[in-house]
């Protein structure tokens, strides 16, 4: 079991912010856990796979599945969610497996991984993984093709996530570990019916006008727009369209936790 | 009974989507509604009053209020999520007034918005007002005064939402409705212990960095820039800080409906 294996040492997971270590106490406000409250170390301090997803039901049917996936003692019908004192996401934990909801969008997702990376950081963990396992758009892939995210791209198509901070745009890389994206590869090709390649993962901060879907409440744009645009996406490596990759990528890569996005083709564009 | 009164003929809530009307279904895919699975108009056509907060707790504990307000039939506790075969949003309806969640952040309240203004749409409601009830950060003010909102402002503090369609970065304007703001701020007093101000609500992508906290997982600024940040914006005719003005108010006054934002003072920054 993952659980049992001996810490390796390296890779305790980092938060980049000088004043956290000299707070007598952290409130994960959006989690309703804290460091006075609870012990997180005690809580969490085994976790090595972080898997995450925007649907909370979801996240709940992933960890009933790795608890069967992984002969936990108990019913697996009885996880319980971790954060059930608030309605901003929902977390269980299945032995060394967090799986975790963020909601739609980068800016849910954003306040759900600064609090993730806190809770990790004073867990104490090592060597975590981070996933997220979502919904998404295909781009020019057969339907159920699963895309493993190579790195996050925006609206142009460039590896990078614009953060405000205090009124100033700084610019972060949004690549990803290679390693785990090949290591995920390797994986698929031997399993059957999963076909999956690696590519890069359009970040939209919409699901309709950036999407370029042409039912939503304001269309501006014709069916052949929508097809230059998607063509030129392929073009540049895009192969399949998200809400949460590129703030995803950024601090995975800022605060050196490895991570990935493994997201199936499962929305018509 | 405000479902009582009769409808004015005006102001039907408009799309702005000129392939709408010829499709043969819509699916209102984040809501599990759809055209030609549910009878709109029978469902939500006497709508006047649309409440929207971050929280599904915290709406369908509004619902529950409103229901005793409203003197309905039947028992509060029992009003029933209308999307309860999906996990994105919940929605109450009670009367002429509904009552929906919309996660957190622009993108999460984007998707709810484009669906929600459809629904309208075909359910062929007339003089629909808008109004979001959530948390925000109090900038300047007394913790618990109301903050009804003027204009909706970027990280420059410009009245603007940067929407990205197919590509391509498109500017719209985030003035609110004067007239629904000055009639809240009327009722306001005439109620004791509501202390209430109109101004500038100030929308950031993230609740941590963007918003100036210095207890997130990244945090590169000191304590004297934040409070630098917030008096240029408390100059600017900031009086809030929260995470889904902008699009609110961009959406609002495209489609012609009215509304506004009534958040009240409820974190600290």
């Amino acid at each position: 079991l993952l659980s049992l294996e001996p810490i390796s040492g390296r890779a305790r997971v980092q938060v980049k912010n000088p004043y956290l270590d000299t707070m007598e106490e952290d409130i994960l406000y959006h989690f309703s856990l804290g460091t006075k409250t609870h012990n997180l170390p005690e809580m969490f301090g085994d976790i090595k796979f972080v898997c995450v997803g925007g649907s909370s039901n979801r996240m709940k049917a992933f960890a009933q599945f790795i608890h069967q996936e992984l002969e936990m003692p108990g019913n697996p019908e009885e996880v319980s969610d971790i954060c059930e004192a608030t309605d901003r996401y929902c977390m269980y934990k299945v032995g060394p497996v967090l799986s975790m909801s963020h909601g739609m969008g980068v800016p849910s997702i954003s306040i759900m991984l600064h609090e993730l990376i806190k809770l990790l950081h004073h867990a104490q963990c090592r060597d975590v993984v981070l996933f997220r396992l979502g919904t998404s758009g295909g781009v020019g892939l057969a339907p159920g093709t699963v895309v493993v995210t190579d790195k996050a791209v925006d609206y142009s198509f460039l590896a990078q996530f614009e953060q405000v901070v205090l009124g100033k745009v700084v610019t972060r890389s949004t690549e990803l570990d290679e390693e785990v994206a090949n290591e995920l590869l390797q994986c698929s090709s031997e399993l059957q019916n999963f076909p999956t390649v690696i590519g890069n993962t359009l970040c939209t901060h919409d699901f309709y006008e950036g999407q370029g879907r042409l039912d939503g409440a304001l269309c501006s744009f014709s069916h052949e727009d929508k097809l230059e645009y998607l063509r030129k996406a392929y073009e540049a490596g895009v192969r399949n369209i998200e809400m949460e990759s590129s703030v995803f990528a950024a601090m995975c890569r800022i605060c050196g936790l490895k991570g990935t996005l493994i997201n199936p083709w499962s929305f018509f564009l």
